[in-house]
């Protein structure tokens, strides 16, 4: 499984019910939480998400409704005695305010934090299965943007045909990158023979905050799933250029120049009780979209 | 109506679908918000309780679970363009922590801020009906407990008797507190004649985080409706000490050692699912405890 839950969907202001940015990432037994507005752990609660599996938090900016609920998460990891390492991306500051917060409650953590400040865009974490970089987006402040790749070899082992041939498993590594294998007798076995074409590493981008901006589409490029945020409605364009946001035609067209597969829509302004006419506006342009519905979960 | 709702009952970690700690106090127009545990905006909004109402935010002490929705409370009235002044009385440290915050936003809000750091016993804030203390409680970190008094003349004019004999308005206040009043021709109207005796102005003590503490039973003495924490049953009393908190029989003690008239009890710990044994085991040693609850209205 590589999917993808959306905790709060709303942007500033919690309201009609929806909840301030978060996002979770699970591959397997990989968790990754991008953002994490106030209220993120009670949303991972309601929805019987193990926090004991988040292993990086992305922190996309330093608005709040994309940070405020990061240290209560901490807080009740610490105070339910995680041991695991956490590291934490985010913009220089946060590393500040989270220990400020801890010296004010004269308690130290108890497990150990690795704070990493976000920086040019690139390749900043990598587990054994997910690669992660970060890309500025352009907002208010400084904001960055995750693309999630699934690490994959490029060819899978055929169990049967090694044994067979009796390749020792100290040369699977290679077979995975496609490379030949030879007997001590000198007889080549063609990599075609023991191994299956793997399908393409699966790819999701989350963009943030961000005013319509064409300069992110080829990093986000044929990406198999898009968060794009919608904080307006078409006829809003001004006031969401005005603001650094988006708006659903604009989201719509960024999916569309990119050539993903899918595009997942939210972030929607509090002034919205009803959110079904960003759906109908942003497929006008996209028809590929979903909306961004909080403990929905979306399938890369 | 003097009343205190409560927002949050939970201690340290939210569960169980209770909130951390949060309390509004409210009487007549006159709003109080006394700590504010992370989600304390969305359950301000839950209870339909006007968030612009309230101008004195008291903050008992920097353990997260009784400050962490501050920020995004303070944020949220900055966005809906609140203009009014905000006091917030709390440690020192506080201050420092929602500048850091705003800092690294780029936001000003769009009203002023007064921050008041707590310290020595004593009056801390005053409106036209109501007299704040704080008092020093004793728990793991520096914390205060909070004494509500409404405001309240001795005396109350009766409308048809000042108007009878022609006693100016100027004149009322001095009424209100007693004095008896001379006509210009020298009679001596007494105010028992034209005035009643007020009820005593009730009273509302809440004392946050604590160890058990008899040094407060003074300061409490004979309160209409008492707050005290109780964290743990009392089987786990030792647990209670090592952690600075409070059992049922505890607070009961407390209560009764103060002749108070009614407790309200809360901060249960996430361990308990049902909270049913604390009113209970409250209950043997103080009859009239009544369970904090969530949403629930008690009136002083």
């Amino acid at each position: 499984m590589f999917a993808v839950t959306i905790l709060g969907c709303n942007s500033a202001i919690p309201a009609h019910g929806r909840n301030p940015s978060s996002q979770i990432i699970q591959l397997q037994d990989n968790s990754f939480l991008i953002d994490c507005g106030e209220g993120t752990q009670m949303q991972l609660s309601k929805f019987k998400i193990k926090v004991s599996k988040i292993s990086h938090i992305f922190i996309s900016h330093l608005h709040g409704d994309h940070y405020f609920g990061l240290i209560g998460l901490l807080s009740s990891m610490s105070l339910m005695n995680r041991t695991q390492d956490m590291h934490i991306f985010g913009p220089a500051l946060l590393k500040d305010i989270i220990l400020l917060q801890c010296k004010a409650s004269d308690t130290d953590f108890s497990f150990q934090i690795y704070f990493h400040e976000l920086g040019e865009n690139g390749l900043i974490a990598e587990t054994n299965k997910m690669m992660i970089s970060s890309f500025k987006v352009n907002h208010q402040i400084d904001c960055w943007g995750f693309l999630f790749k699934e690490k994959k070899n490029p060819r899978s082992i055929i169990a049967e045909k090694v044994k067979s041939y009796e390749i020792p498993s100290s040369f699977y590594e290679q077979l995975q990158k496609g490379e030949d294998y030879q007997t001590k007798k000198g007889t080549i076995i063609a990599n075609a023979e023991v191994t299956n074409e793997n399908e393409k590493p699966r790819t999701y981008a989350y963009c943030a905050d961000t005013i319509y901006n064409e300069s992110i589409i080829p990093i986000i490029k044929e990406v198999d799933l898009l968060y794009h945020e919608t904080t307006y409605l078409k006829d809003q364009e001004d006031k969401a250029s005005a603001r650094f946001h988006s708006t659903t035609v604009q989201a719509g067209q960024i999916a569309k120049k990119a050539e993903v597969k899918r595009l997942i829509i939210g972030h929607y302004s509090s002034k919205y009780e009803s959110i079904d006419s960003f759906l109908k506006e942003t497929k006008e342009i996209f028809e590929n979209t979903e909306l961004g519905i909080e403990g929905a979960c979306y399938y890369v």
